[in-house]
């Protein structure tokens, strides 16, 4: 089946996400600084969950590319995966709009866990697939940031209910993590067209 | 005449469809567990809508995957399934804002009527402009699936009158039915490509 | 300028527009028959609203396949288009959720006279690219409709202040007029290509 | 890398912001003339908005069109001139539903710096990937409006403080300055293709 249906769903889904984030965001009370200022942490919880999308879309975006076809179960792995990131703008609202609360704060990291089971799941799909010899296996390699992050999660959501800057920290951590440029793919993929770039 | 632009602007309305569902949930009201509790089962109606809007998404896809050209009417046809699709998220939001009554839960059932009658319509136009010996044709087969889901929503939409869980219960194991994997298609498709895989 | 991206841009607005409008309708208040019956009007307005950008999105369809490139010039006319049919979600709330009251309902046909005029434009500047030879001169032939539809709107806006069904009507009939297959542009690129069928 | 994705990533988000800003508009309270006077600012705040993210919609696609390849920095720097561009739906709601009161007025004019220099980022990195003989170098040229554009939104920015109309008039102007027709890419790219068109 070719993929760029599948693609360009997704694309589209997570495009929308991004975007419609915004939406939650109330224009401030009033029109002094101060009435900003309150906004500020709502406006951060909203550039970490720009973030963690934009992540998913650029992550997205290396493993469509590393791979030839899908499978029908590809299709609705990948919704599951679009399932879970379309919950983010509801729990980003929930916990930030509350001052980050604990219960809120550890629902929003049981999003990002389930989104990132999920697309570990669609990973495993895709590769089984493309069989054991694929450029998505090279590229993956040992998948270091893919296993620490789940752990993470796990660690984010305790963490929430002792203190409630501890678990939205190691949410940013985990964030920060995935945008450190990974070079894995975009070198195998270039490697393997034989371009020396 | 092509069919390219006829998926981009499905999808990407399913997309945006399955995406503003989410719009329609509100954040819970207090930061407690009950809080998150009360809202379950706005939650899992939402859950249901995103895999319909999945399903008719995936076999959006094989259909178009499986014909060469598209007319004039089933442009229209097209956008006469996007219109009743476009309705699911508020009689989602109608049906499970107000704890299931009778009366959305019925009319939530009555979309999702309209909407598999608006497939079978364009299926039976996209048939005619590919002509008898169609790809289509044969992936169809006999189409039980889509025989079944007309009669089984009529049952959803009686049964909602004398039980709410009832009709939800019916309209979940049409979902369940779609979602069991249906190799026809891809099957088809396959052999048609000489593909032994 | 190749013109892909301008048919994936106009489809993406056109798309996002058809299925926000969706956003502005609310919820039945109640659980009633009557709860709904009360809301048809303004389901009946969505509904007018979404053939209207359907025909515009088919139509663009169609001028687009009749072109080979766009200018810079297009570009711009084209996002004048889309801009006109922004405002149409906002005119069809404020038209409907108010039982189409004389100055709201003519402000409506306003709107659609604006897009009809930015959508003439856009063809004008098209065919000036593509030359006086051009498959889009001739799939356009009389261009009646397009000539006979701001003229209506017009009568729309007038009616719409004698009484408020009559401009309404007008609309209607404008948007049948649109419906009814015009198969020009089809039977000329059909040609075109020296296909019989 | 190849663009593709990225393109249509972009216009994807940027046909949903340019879209969804009309869900911030409200219905006219009211259904007199008098009623949609009022709320001609905040249309022309929309309008003015609209045209900017059209202007980058516009200048994004020539510059893609200008490289032929991207790097994974590049998608980066890409997400960071679209969180940007979120952001200006919730900056001109705040701005014109207040009346454009100083700050809303000033804190709009940063977003659309903000903005200005994300885009002059993104510019940055993709002329490095495509090296020094690319054809986006001779296409941006002296960048005369690129430089501009930042110290007209300083300017803008100081003078919403000293009178409300004075900042909006600059921003009016360096839109403007931009639908001028700019037609340096547009002729570079037709003479790399040696077309005398």
């Amino acid at each position: 089946m070719p993929k760029g249906r599948l693609e360009a769903f997704s694309d589209g889904v997570i495009a929308i996400l991004i975007t419609i984030m915004v939406l939650e965001l109330h224009t401030p009370q009033g029109t002094s600084w101060d009435a900003l200022r309150e906004d500020v942490p709502v406006l951060l919880a909203y550039a970490l969950s720009f973030i963690y999308l934009g992540i998913y879309w650029n992550n997205h975006h290396h493993m469509l590319a590393a791979v030839h076809r899908v499978s029908g179960a590809a299709l609705w792995a990948n919704l599951h995966l679009l399932f879970w990131l379309s919950l983010v703008p509801l729990t980003t609202a929930w916990m930030s709009e509350n001052d980050f609360p604990p219960i809120p704060t550890a629902v929003y990291g049981m999003t990002l866990l389930a989104a990132a089971i999920a697309y570990y799941l669609l990973q495993t799909i895709l590769l089984r697939v493309d069989g054991g010899q694929s450029m998505l296996r090279a590229a993956i390699g040992t998948d270091f940031k893919g296993k620490a992050s789940p752990l993470l999660y796990c660690l984010g959501i305790g963490l929430s209910f002792v203190n409630r800057w501890a678990g939205v920290t190691v949410y940013v951590v985990v964030a920060l993590m995935w945008l450190v440029p990974d070079r894995r793919v975009e070198r195998t993929l270039t490697a393997g067209r034989g371009d020396p770039g």
